[in-house]
């Protein structure tokens, strides 16, 4: 068991309502991550976490991802400034996903693209137009 | 090209500043897809949906996702009630994901396990918490 390693539930009940954080990553060993704005709801972006990630999350208050391209851990805001400072974590009830409400620094953004949230664009007529 | 094929961006300008919806499903033809509840913002559940569900989603403004345990298309609420009418849909930069906002049908709900959310657990200091 290495450092990062989380428990697995042993059953059904335990996985939905048991107080062990048993994460399920899946076969690549990372679990999606939602990072939502604490102020304003707003969904900022979807990314992985392997188990290194959620535990340095855990542990320092910052949002810590995996980047699947990079195939490394990842400090989100390391070269961009824009530090997610993590005030709830939650997870959900099959624990293959987890939801985090974050207060963005730097620019108060979170899109290398340049936006805000990185779901700038509305699916409109089947075409996809910006939005705020 | 079967009828539920989506264009592949051809660049990454396309890909993330174009108007066609061009989405990326990965190695197993899956999407991640955020859904929130549209009148409080909540998280109400991630899931997945496969070329299919995205279409169907589209096409009748009612979220249908994929089950990967059951593999097979999966209208939400189609047994529970649970309908999710789709009031905005986004995708995100690199189009691997899509954010919908939805209004839950039925009791309002969106868990299996009976809470709103699927979220319906916090992590504090290191174990889960069940919270409103």
């Amino acid at each position: 068991m290495t450092p990062d390693a989380f428990p697995v539930a042993p059953d059904t009940q335990a996985l939905e309502r048991g107080a062990i954080l048993s994460p399920r990553f899946n076969a690549d060993g990372l679990i999606a991550a939602v990072a939502t704005d604490a102020g304003t709801g707003e969904v900022l972006m979807l990314a992985w976490m392997n188990a290194e990630a959620l535990r340095r999350t855990l542990e320092t208050g910052e949002a810590h991802y995996f980047s699947r391209s990079r195939a490394s851990l990842w400090k989100k805001g390391e070269t961009s400034g824009q530090v997610q400072a993590v005030q709830e974590i939650r997870i959900d009830c099959d624990q293959d996903a987890v939801w985090l409400k974050v207060a963005p620094g730097g620019d108060g953004g979170a899109c290398h693209v340049g936006f805000r949230s990185c779901f700038y664009r509305c699916v409109e007529g089947g075409v996809l137009v910006e939005r705020p």
